[in-house]
């Protein structure tokens, strides 16, 4: 802790009073000290109401303010690994009057976003991406002769990202003199840390005087003129063994090539900017390791560091979240994996880094034997799954839709050629909402499509869930996927009748007039916009699919004599559903008209309810779409 | 080199008269060697024929024999990343007699396979997935009470795979004590090795005595009962600190928490015998550092291991390879990007370890400064690519399209929703041939069309892959992928006119009966087809396109009035673009006839021409479309 001096400006300065970022260059430590309080302060205010992400940014304030006090960005360039901890560097570019807005629509994004400001040089939400983002700017920067310096920040859990390794490997390259890597240690990524990367960086953490004495031993051995034990002769006399293994390449980010500082305390503003000015000044990419606290400053995240990484609202004196009663799908599916493996010694669950978030802490506790947290490391994940598979175990892999992404090869070369069973319960599938562009779950059924083979499931309901993993466990034998939305069921109000079946086909009349289909979450509003046609007069069928993929073809068939056939899609079309059922409808001399409605783009953050509504898939949209074709006739 | 006893058994065994696996272990020494020569001139001589990969393969004979004297195949089982050097493997497991069909249509196949034998544990062609199946598979075998090991074999290209260090990071863990990691490590992955791992390798590979050093050290530290100097007293003071540091976590592979062991001399059997058996011995995961030649044996190879990683027919002799004089796609990209990076200082040229097989060498000569090769490590690749972008330069990825399947989060969430400029020169894109399943370039058309805002395009001749790589960097501005196959455009015959249009239409007559849409190299087939057939007196209509996707809804309403229409396409079909056309047709109230034709399934090793002709892409398959859809009346 840092004094401040007698004489020191002793004034505390309100966020508002300053011109950020440049006020901050002309803070002491003590008035910095108090401006770090502030920003927690509002951090925690505005998160409690909108949700999002609390212990990471309590964790980075000081070090955020350092990094801006140190450096001149824009020029300088701040990447932020998975981004969700770039909140004061928000508050501090600009924005602290949107903060209020965060991960509203229309309102501030809770990632960066280089639309919003030129402070956010490159967007993230994704975890390990920082160091691979910051060699490409720093060689541009390099190649048109500008000298300033680009930053990757990252936490501990995104070091366990292959992609970070990667970024290392190539970023640890002498031309590299303005690449600087943060290493924010935490020692708690999203859940506890797994794996070797995470000991090691403990084991260099713990012993706190680390790195002084390895200054001390290499001055010792450089100067000592008489070395008197056999072992350090034999040091001195090994010029390629022994000493540069000891004296250069202490930890493995030496060993990378980088210039390794630290580890320094990531809550003491002086140490941080001393570490940070030295960096600088080194002409090779250098690596910081720095340790916080994730949730400093605020004691029920303190203590619960996982249980604030992202967060709805809660209350602010207690901490409690306001939740609903009636569960989620993410908690129906760990708690049904968990029956079903009392059954089966076979099963197996596999997460990566989200053991709470995709509601396996019941099978960790229960079969901590068969419980497998790789960290973020969705590409060990996949095919550490297809290794268990080759060898006669069940693993069902539980993941959400976005992080999926990263395992496409891993899914198509090594489950899906050697038709390994591999079970995917994809969480957060479709719409996720106020975490915006990064993080929507509607790619997962593209991907899927593409592979030859895979079968996907998407239930309807907590009881179609509970069906789907039974079938997706024991009658499949492929790839096969289990997709259901972020949230409850509680909206669920259509029949839940033939809930065992691949699909559920009501039709209405004699007349083939309007079909509707559609599947998951979205099958509600269509049996709701099918509801409020009937009455005012537009009966319509309707089509539930629960197995979606391979599409049926006996359904095409089913669907050729209406008029008008309407395929509402919660995910991406192209490769989705409902581009693959048209094309059949048309190999298959379908004479009517077909509507496609599906989540194309990025869609940026707002509620759930209001982007199925921006992307037409709400019950008013539906209707709409019906009122629109009726037959007039 | 270990010589042979005076009264060794000196006969030598000729690979015919063993029973393999299990007559090898009855080897001496002497007979082993005089066994390898063989096994390296039954090589050599087939894949002169058959193409392959050679130099690989000549470097692992002793390594492979081994292990299957060590260890008891399939019991134990070994996992080969990469798999392309599995050929010994091959021969010593049954496989002898068929191994001069290798790589052949209903031969074996030139990558493991567990359909041809139970040898083959797990299928590899992609790179870096070694030690995460074997993860799989060791503990499998610990929850079911196996006591055998598992062995993966990764190169030391491999290793610069982020999926290899997720690996490493879940591997070292103690409860994985059946597991073995071999780093057959020949400094020279594809082309020569890249990063920082490494150099790092280099530097322990050169320090000849690095183990034994530690070793000695390690009993030096322990015994002497007095230590004279400062340095050392501190050494033995501080138990967590440097002591750790040196004597356990020497090696970055024991920072993960594996024993290391080596390196060794991956040409002496009996050295490796010594390792694998002590190895064997560790109830703890092991990583054994094994030093090979790669082309070890044959002269050509061992000079230009490079050239001869995956060789086409060849002189044995010279080891000159016999080649056809019309170039291919890839040197004709990469002639043309260094004729316009010498106009645009913004243009790099990133490669994944690929720089021959992607023509990139002319660039690499010409522009080292903006030529970055990264490594087999695609999600850098493409991340590093965007980061480059994001600062104003034009990055040019050339990638193989199998390979580009390791990016898919990369491509969507580092490059598209920023709306980056990065540029993709998908070679080898369509179907491949001898290679076989895990190969195929037919999956880069489904993963681009389901991001948002991806343009691709798919030339048909060298001329429009100029024309269009101009459009991809000057014209587009977001995420652009120019797509192009393996080989060369001499059988390109049909007319060259509009051949920097997006698409060109070729009605034939007034009356609309039969559309023919394609794009790439089997726009050829649908040509020859329709000339064949209009001699025949069934004329059919054209549509060739040039800009893929996004699809040019004016064309389908182009389509509309045709009694059929089919779309013949070399890529699978969910996403791909004969998909999402005849979609579109429903949606326009197309009345006709849709024939979709792709290749939807993993296709197995055969010449192209014959994987065309079984895709029904040949100009005899569409000719039979168009007989079949003829107008009778």
């Amino acid at each position: 802790m840092n004094t401040p001096n007698q004489n020191q400006d002793m004034k505390e300065y309100r966020l508002e009073e300053l011109t950020l970022p440049n006020d901050l260059k002309k803070l002491n430590f003590y008035q910095c000290r108090k401006l770090a309080k502030e920003i927690r302060s509002l951090m925690v205010r505005v998160i409690s109401k909108n949700g999002g992400h609390l212990a990471s940014n309590l964790g980075t304030v000081e070090l955020t303010m350092a990094l801006h006090r140190v450096f001149d960005s824009p020029k300088d360039k701040f990447v932020w690994d998975v981004g969700h901890q770039c909140y004061t560097h928000k508050i501090l570019t600009g924005r602290l009057n949107a903060f209020p807005t965060i991960r509203k629509e229309n309102g501030i994004a809770g990632f960066p976003k280089p639309d919003e400001s030129e402070h956010d040089s490159f967007i993230s939400g994704h975890s390990s991406t920082s160091i691979s983002v910051a060699c490409g700017i720093a060689e541009a920067m390099r190649l048109q002769g500008d000298n300033h310096h680009v930053v990757a920040i990252i936490g501990d859990g995104a070091l366990t990202g292959g992609m970070a390794f990667e970024g290392l490997n190539n970023g640890g390259k002498k031309k590299m003199k303005n690449l600087i890597v943060i290493l924010n240690d935490n020692n708690m990524s999203i859940s506890s840390n797994v794996g070797a990367v995470s000991g090691y960086l403990r084991s260099i953490r713990e012993s706190e005087t680390y790195v002084r004495k390895k200054q001390q031993l290499e001055k010792n051995l450089m100067t000592a003129p008489k070395l008197g034990s056999h072992a350090v002769k034999m040091l001195k006399k090994t010029k390629d063994g022994f000493k540069r293994m000891v004296l250069q390449q202490a930890t493995m980010f030496e060993q990378f090539g980088f210039v390794y500082l630290g580890p320094v305390d990531g809550h003491n503003m002086q140490e941080l900017e001393e570490v940070l000015r030295t960096a600088k000044r080194y002409e090779a990419p250098v690596f910081i390791h720095v340790k916080t606290i994730k949730g400093k400053g605020y004691l029920p995240a303190e203590k619960n560091p996982s249980q604030f990484h992202g967060v709805s609202q809660f209350d602010i004196l207690t901490g409690n979240p306001e939740v609903s009663g009636n569960g989620c799908y993410s908690d129906i599916f760990g708690k049904e994996l968990v029956e079903m493996a009392k059954q089966d010694k076979r099963i197996c669950a596999i997460t990566a880094a989200m053991t709470f978030g995709t509601g396996l802490q019941y099978f960790q506790k229960q079969f901590p034997e068969r419980f497998y947290d790789v960290g973020i490391a969705e590409q060990h994940a996949v095919t550490f799954s297809a290794g268990l598979a080759s060898a006669g175990m069940i693993p069902v892999f539980a993941v959400y839709s976005t992080f999926l992404q990263r395992a496409y090869d891993q899914l198509l070369h090594d489950v899906a050629i050697g038709k390994l069973h591999v079970v995917l319960g994809i969480d957060r599938a479709g719409i996720v909402g106020e975490d915006g562009e990064t993080h929507q779950g509607t790619f997962d059924v593209p991907m899927l499509t593409s592979i030859p083979g895979a079968v996907i499931y998407s239930p309807s309901c907590y009881e179609e869930l509970r069906l789907c993993m039974h079938k997706a466990i024991h009658e499949e034998t492929g790839l096969t996927a289990v997709r259901y939305p972020r949230g409850n069921d509680e909206n669920m109000t259509f029949p839940k009748e033939n809930l065992n079946a691949d699909y559920t086909l009501t039709e209405i009349g004699t007349e083939k007039d309007i079909l509707l289909i559609s599947y998951g979450r979205v099958y509600q509003a269509v049996w709701e916009a099918h509801c409020t046609c009937e009455k005012s007069g537009c009966p319509t069928s309707l089509l539930k699919l629960t197995k979606i993929f391979p599409v049926m073809e006996e359904l095409v068939e089913k669907a050729l004599p209406y008029r008008v056939v309407m395929f509402f899609e919660e995910s991406s079309g192209y490769g989705g559903i409902s581009t693959i059922f048209g094309s059949l409808l048309a190999q298959y001399e379908f004479k009517g008209r077909y509507v496609r409605v599906s989540a194309d783009c990025f869609l940026k953050q707002a509620s759930v309810p209001a982007l199925l509504e921006k992307s037409e898939l709400s019950a008013q949209a539906v209707c709409r779409y019906i009122y629109a074709y009726e037959n007039k006739d």
